[in-house]
Formats: structure tokens, C-alpha cells, sequence
């Protein structure tokens, strides 16, 4: 499924079509909102190829088909593109009703457009409390407040009494979340599990995962990746 | 339906259960957001009532409903709270499934997700002007950056060649867009319509709907709570 070639920068020759039974995704090899579809297109087991996208200097045929240049981008064999990776990932299950990934009921499928919302104020966390250490700074109150929003996805769980936030097996939810904790080693923030022992057995669970497994990469190869990406020259390629 | 009663603030009584073959809406009858929730529950012909909230001095059995104190909140006979206007709103396309207002195709559907995502980076300059103008800065720039964007819309429309946004008729996006376009006369930015004739021509044809009339208030109404609520008295009963 071509997830492991090179990243295409400006200059490079455009991939081509995307053939008749395939969806394209444009993508970069360790961006956690690509790896949300990533996650969903192996999860449902849809054929699909990946072309991978310099960031830092994008083809202009990229940014032909998505001017906000953007990752994930799909692509469908009729030319229809579609970002924003929840809705990719809407988009998908939608499109592909095999294996549905959420819900069919109308409230629990509000319920969890409404995490999503809710973790969307927990994303900048994993930005900040790096660049802010980076800097020097003390992140202790940064850190306080993800532990506290951790806390309050840790009680999601407690009262759910279930493996996963939508149940007891794995749904569309699970997956969009996923990508900032397999990170949080990364930037060194895995301690601020040690107070939610629900959501760190979740991400046990989530470890145990066939698709989890497929898509994601060692701490020690994001470790370089991040260095690289913080020096302000990204290693796209890195381990290729 | 109950829209024009008079807000309920902290120590008012709890509004009595839903009613069993109801749905109800907490909501604050100038609010652009909730507005959405009214336009769907209006066009999709959903029996409901509204309990509208005084935001400034919100109830406390309002905030043990939903602790983030918002409107739009939905809430159905069985207690089931859902929020975030357009989380609401899709909720109602699913659970009421006569009259959809979503198209059924996945594309289609993912068009809507995302001209609503980029119109959400359109609101702020609906609140970021008049702020700036009550201050006396000169808000040229603004006004010129909000025009670019709104002719992104107009040019979509253009291509489109469609009286609404997903065509013909009106759906789901038009209704999401549309409460900020009733405010700009409000706020003094109709002149930035000036360049955009097929957008201005939407906003002729959305005047023309039913279920936008029944739910619009006039600009002058607009305009005394509007001043209330700039001067940090809104007066939310205004016009009962």
C-alpha cells in the first residue's frame, strides 16, 4: 500500500491517476491527523494507495488539487478530493459501509462527534508543553492542565465501565485520538498517564490492535523524526 | 413552540421533563449558533419546545445538563444532551430521517463538512469588525480580508451555477451559513456583498425561505440587543 515511499516535494512529477478500484491518500509518514485515516483505510481494509508529500516544500501539483495544502487529502479515482481529517475519515466509512466504524444509533454518533470536539482542546497540549520545554520554560502548569483534561477522558471510561470509548470494541473514536498517544513518549509525556489508570489501559488495548500495529511507528524512530521536525528540517524520510 | 419565552437565569425553577413525543432546545433567542439548531428544527417540521437561557447568569440545573453552559443544547424525553450547533443539527438529520437536509451521498455530504469548515474561519471577522470599529480602529483591513473571503463563497456559487450551496434547493449548508448574513445588515458590513452578486443573490433566495422567515428577527431588533449586548447588558428578553 505504498505507505513507505519517499516524500514528493516541489518539482517532483505528479503520481498518476489513482486506479479504477483504489482511493488515494496524500499523506506524511508521521503526521498524526494522516495517520487517523491511515488508521481507518487499513481498519476497513480499503485498497488504497498513499503518496507521501514534502510539507515543507509541497509539489505544485499538490497543491493544485488541495490549496490549503493539506494532509490527509483523499483522492478518488473521478478526481473528487476531500481534507479535513475528520471528515477523510467520515467520508470513508460512509463511502465504504463495510465494517462500519461508527455507530449506527443518532445519539451515540453525537456522542462521539462530541469527544472528538472535546479532545480537539487537548491536541494543543502536545504542541505547547514541547516547544515550551524546548525553550526552557516551566511546563508544570501546562502539564497540570493536560492531566486534568486527561482526567476528565479517564472518567469517560470509568462510567462507561468499557474498553474503549465506544464500547468494548474499537470505533471511530478510539482511532481519532489514538495518534497523540502513541507520542506521548515521544515528547516525553507518558507521566501524565500515571494519574488516569483507565486511559492508560486503554492505550494497552489500543496497543493490542491490528490496525494500531500496522500504522504506527517505535518511539525511538519518532524520537528522531521530532528532533529533525523541531530543528525546523523534518527527516520526511526517515528509516526509508 | 415556545420560542419567545422569556429567558430563565440562576435560581429560576427547572423546565418541567421533555415531553415524550418531543425534543427540546436550550437556547438564546439572538444567538447565531442556536439559530442553526432553530432553522433545522423549523424546516424539518420537528415537534419541539424552546427554554431559552440567560447566558450572562446561566441556572445551575442548566449547568448539571451540560457543564460547558452552552447553547445550542438539544435534549430528548430520555435525558440524552447533545451540543455543538453543528453537531446538533446532524444529530436531528439522523434521528428525524423525513426531509433530509444532508445530502445522502458521501461526497456531497463531505463538500457540506467542508465549505462549513472553511465558512467557520469566516465568523470571527462577524465579531472580530464591530469589536475593533466600537474602539475606533480603523478596520479596513479586516474588511477587506473579510471580502476575499466572502468572494471564495461567491465563486463557488459562480461554478456551481446553483441558487443554494448543494444546489437548487436549500439544505443543510445554507442553514448553517446563513444566521451570520442575517446579522451583517446589524453590524453595518452589508457593503461587503457589494462585490459578491451571487452570494448577495443567496441571501435573496434564503430570504425567501419559510422556515428562514420564521426564525429571522428584523435588524432593527437585532440592533437595540446587539447595542445591550456590546455595552455587557444583554438584554435577552428584547421585543417580549
Amino acid at each position: 500500500m505504498a505507505a513507505s515511499q519517499k516524500c514528493l516535494g516541489k518539482g517532483s512529477p505528479a503520481p498518476g491517476l489513482v486506479p479504477k478500484d483504489h482511493i488515494r491518500l496524500y499523506s506524511m509518514r508521521f503526521c498524526p491527523f494522516a495517520q487517523r485515516t491511515r488508521l481507518v483505510l487499513n481498519a476497513k481494509g480499503i485498497k488504497h494507495d498513499i503518496v507521501n508529500i514534502n510539507l515543507k516544500n509541497k509539489p505544485d501539483w499538490f497543491l493544485e488539487k488541495n490549496p490549503l495544502g493539506l494532509v490527509p487529502t483523499l483522492e478518488t479515482p473521478s478526481g473528487q478530493v476531500i481534507y479535513e481529517s475528520p471528515i477523510t475519515c467520515e467520508y470513508l466509512d460512509e463511502a465504504y459501509p463495510e465494517k462500519k466504524l461508527l455507530p449506527s444509533d443518532p445519539f451515540e454518533r453525537a456522542q462521539q462527534k462530541m469527544l472528538l470536539e472535546h479532545f480537539s482542546k487537548v491536541i494543543p497540549y502536545f504542541y505547547k508543553i514541547p516547544v515550551s520545554k524546548a525553550k526552557g520554560e516551566d511546563v508544570s502548569a501546562l502539564e497540570a492542565e493536560l492531566k486534568e483534561k486527561l482526567a476528565q477522558f479517564n472518567e469517560i471510561l470509568v462510567n462507561k465501565k468499557t474498553k474503549f470509548f465506544g464500547g468494548d470494541s474499537i470505533t471511530m473514536i478510539d482511532y481519532m485520538m489514538w495518534p497523540w498517544f502513541e507520542r506521548m513518549e515521544m515528547i516525553d509525556l507518558k507521566h501524565c498517564l500515571d494519574d488516569t489508570p483507565r486511559l492508560n489501559k486503554w492505550t494497552e488495548h489500543m496497543l493490542e490492535d491490528p490496525t494500531v500495529q500496522a500504522t504506527m511507528f517505535s518511539t525511538d524512530t519518532y524520537k528522531v523524526f521530532y528532533k529533525s521536525y523541531m530543528e525546523g528540517n523534518p527527516d520526511y524520510d526517515y528509516g526509508l
